[in-house]
């Protein structure tokens, strides 16, 4: 899967890019993400990229030419039907169901904001989607951009070492993930609860899941509404 | 305001958070981010910072002493009380709420999980609050933790040039932000619209008011819902 970040950032989408498990798929050819600076595709002859706002206000808007020249260069050498995806805080709520969706594409061409913002009009011109990955405002779109690529990711067959592990956490069967313990056995005078050294595996999965349901209950009671349970 | 971030990743904290806005702000002194490494707390002798499960299950857990150490090592030069947050799908979900209530803290000290999580009875022992970025699965705490920093950095007094920046932005009011537009008049047969060239500030603004209260209808109902609007 090739990921394409568009950002006036590009070294910081590439420093984190390169590092642990998404550096790992990357060296393995499972993913390769594509940092794709906007101001290279400026034609002014200052490289500019923002502008004032019509009707005045706050902060600078970035302006559709350098970012529409920048898709379309993306889509050329991408040569196929890509979705264009906005990062920002007016999109649709990214979440483990849309990661799935997105980790089934072959590209992605993922658009990062700065500013105030970019032109209204570029988005109606080239964008697909507009995703949010939380209710709260960033200085601008790389991280959030940086966590849809990380999310999508380690759902790309053989990212994971152990594919069980996309398997069984949070939000993939509605709960959130039971807790874990490993060594030592006793620390600080708190025990490992009894069972996890049980051997019984049987018992093991049923509490683990009382434990997910029990937890989901007191801290996101939101979500068992969502399941119906 | 100091921002510690622990985690087993420092260089990709420390490239991110020199870069742009939040960059610009550690440069004059309105906010600070330290990148602390747990693994240089770790008694191991390889330096080692995970373990097997107990019970069972795919991937590690990172055990509790370098963690431990590492805390009680941030609290000592904090010299103060400051929350330690842990970053996690099981936490209470990070909102621009949550992000206001944390810039008016002296100090953070943000804990960044890896591979399949820490473990629990060091979450017991030191964590103030589990916060999660949304119902998503990441690869690790870190693109977490930054996310938190950059949304509450940009609250602290001084950071952002233009005060008025934070204040008019998606969620300060329960409303998402109103289109932007810039610079040319007229792109790609696509114009401006009239009303933000008329320089009527009072219509702008009316025109703005009701931009946003639409796009907040059509794209998030539940902001709408829950203002009781």
């Amino acid at each position: 899967m090739e990921i394409y970040i568009l950002t006036l950032f590009p070294d910081m989408i590439q420093t984190v890019m390169r590092e642990s498990i998404v550096g790992r798929a990357q060296d393995a050819g499972h993913i390769k993400v594509h940092a794709v600076n906007i101001r290279d595709y400026s034609t002014d002859k200052h490289k500019k990229v923002d502008d004032y706002p019509y009707g005045g206000g706050a902060g600078m808007v970035m302006f559709p030419q350098p970012i529409y020249d920048a898709v379309m260069a993306v889509r050329a050498q991408v040569g196929r039907e890509a979705p264009v995806i906005y990062l920002t805080p007016q999109g649709k709520t990214f979440s483990q169901e849309m990661a799935h969706d997105f980790a089934g594409e072959d590209a992605l061409i993922l658009l990062c904001g700065h500013y105030e913002g970019i032109d209204e009009r570029v988005i109606e011109e080239v964008v697909d989607a507009q995703v949010s990955i939380g209710d709260y405002v960033l200085t601008g779109g790389e991280l959030a951009a940086m966590v849809v690529a990380d999310a999508v990711a380690r759902l790309v067959p053989g990212v994971l070492h152990n594919q069980e592990s996309a398997g069984t956490e949070s939000f993939e069967d509605g709960l959130l993930e039971y807790p874990q313990y490993t060594r030592p056995r006793v620390w600080r005078n708190r025990e490992v609860p009894e069972i996890l050294l049980s051997g019984d595996h049987a018992k093991v999965d049923a509490w683990r899941h009382e434990q997910s349901v029990e937890r989901t209950k007191q801290m996101r009671p939101d979500l068992i509404k969502k399941a119906g349970a």
